[in-house]
């Protein structure tokens, strides 16, 4: 090994942060609480500890910094925009860092969102090696999307690109978080399939989730899991889910013409998602689109965070001129 | 002027060419009817020829050769894949361009959909001067896209990218050509336009469009018209049209978050898609994206389809490494 970058994944519980050579194999890692509480400095400060403690540990040079973050972010400016599980609004992540760091981390850090990060993550060391021309989407609490368009990362205008977890699908369907009606978001996401299967069972449906549900509020995990155990009211609910998803992504079929669309985030572990995506995909977008496309489960386990923030630094360092 | 490049618009009825200088003014012209019926070597004949005409009345040299066409075409290897206007299947026509004009044109020699040619020139010379992220739609017999992202022509992983006509935003709608249905060309291009109103004027409908109706089938051509002197049912037609356009374009908003939607072809002009398309992209894609974007009506002339194909060698000759 003759380099590493630093993967750092910022979420609303907890830090993670790995040494993560060229090849994507995490060595060193550390894991901290984030402790929101304490407010934004605080979590800078435990952030800059976190990759100080790698770099002492290194037996290598450590070329860049790539920081992975819920929410919406600024990349070239190294600004978390806005991030509702961190509660932070434009906070300059980067330039704060560097406070703390020494300056010259400033032209080697980059901050993106984490399905920004999970894209690069999974065309490098993923399920979509190599690809010039792919999406990575997340399905969990939300619904959200990352792109590489012609080998790069792809922002957009404003750095608004890939947010499909909410084209409207179904206008008078049920409410979004964002106010509109029907996005993927409200139709596909965990909170969906748990609203959607409690529908259900209050209705009166038939479902090995009953007694749980007579318990306790159903989580999408209570669904996921009876739909594994086949269950028919989840394995349907399920069904649903990824049909509304396969006929969001066909639209980025058609528009993108992409060659891999990888699917992760808690609600696709399993892959029930997988064969309804791919169904609703052929039946909407063009034929030819739909055979250059392969839709995949993402291919990084549970250091997908980190690994996809480092990525995200291996990325940069091969297409920034200095 | 201290050089051109010749853009070629080949159209199932006429070839028009013309020496287009960097700024986009075209000087010397000339048009040829196409004569499909003699087939594609004749055409391709006819083709050399008007670029012969164009280099014998250049006073610059003339550094490559742009063709914008209709239908489906393989940019890398310059061949018309399929082309229905043309009744063209397979054709290698850059390879037969330079086995008459010379082995030197091959590579200065670029072949690509007409979208594609009308997105380069309304970026480099039109609507969206200078921009690194937009769409041009072209709204007339079909639907179709055209699209820049990072400052680049964007093709996807088959050609098949900004294929926006067939994004089926109806699945119960009426039946599109390409064999779906309630696709955005079923329901915005001129025919669907042609189509609502005569089911209208069937259904009763009160429009000054009834004694053309008596006398023969109408045109999407007549509803446009009509609409612009205010008759109330062609309004509401193409208020719709537009609507549907606008819904389908929300996706792309959201998906590749542009900076200017450029809308052209001949159900555009006049103007009436618009606010229609304006409004319905503000009531369903995001608002930071919505804000982010400029939908304005196309900026080039009668001959945007030289232009547009002179663009595309121009854009080429900026990308290309020799």
């Amino acid at each position: 090994m003759c380099a590493y970058t630093i993967g750092l994944d910022l979420g609303g519980t907890k830090i993670a942060a790995a040494l993560v050579g060229e090849d994507g194999v995490p060595g060193f890692k550390v894991t901290e609480l984030t402790h929101l509480e304490q407010g934004a400095d605080a979590v800078i400060e435990r952030m800059a500890g976190c990759i100080r403690d790698l770099q002492a540990q290194s037996d290598a040079p450590v070329l860049g910094l790539g920081i992975g973050t819920a929410g919406m972010t600024d990349s070239v400016n190294g600004v978390v925009i806005m991030a509702s599980n961190l509660k932070w609004k434009n906070v300059p992540v980067r330039r704060l860092l560097a406070e703390k760091l020494g300056q010259d981390w400033l032209e080697r850090t980059w901050v993106d969102k984490d399905t920004n990060a999970a894209v690069l993550g999974e065309r490098l060391y993923g399920a979509g090696r190599g690809s010039r021309h792919m999406l990575y989407v997340t399905v969990g609490t939300g619904v959200g999307g990352g792109m590489v368009l012609d080998g790069k990362l792809y922002h957009g205008a404003s750095q608004g690109a890939s947010d499909i977890g909410h084209l409207v699908m179904l206008p008078e369907g049920p409410l979004c978080g964002c106010g509109k009606r029907g996005c993927l978001e409200a139709l596909s996401s965990g909170p969906a399939i748990a609203r959607t299967t409690t529908e259900a069972l209050e209705s009166g449906a038939e479902s090995q989730l009953r007694l749980t549900f007579a318990a306790r509020p159903l989580s999408a995990q209570d669904v996921v899991e009876a739909a594994l155990r086949g269950d028919a009211l989840s394995c349907q609910v399920m069904e649903q889910a990824g049909t509304w998803l396969g006929r969001g992504l066909a639209y980025y079929v058609d528009i993108n013409n992409p060659e891999f669309i990888i699917i992760g985030g808690g609600i696709a572990a399993g892959g029930l998602l997988l064969e309804p995506v791919r169904r609703a995909i052929s039946q909407f977008a063009l034929p030819a689109n739909t055979a250059a496309v392969q839709v995949l489960p993402a291919g990084l386990g549970p250091d997908s965070g980190v690994i996809g923030a480092a990525a995200l630094a291996w990325h940069q360092l091969e297409h920034t001129s200095f």
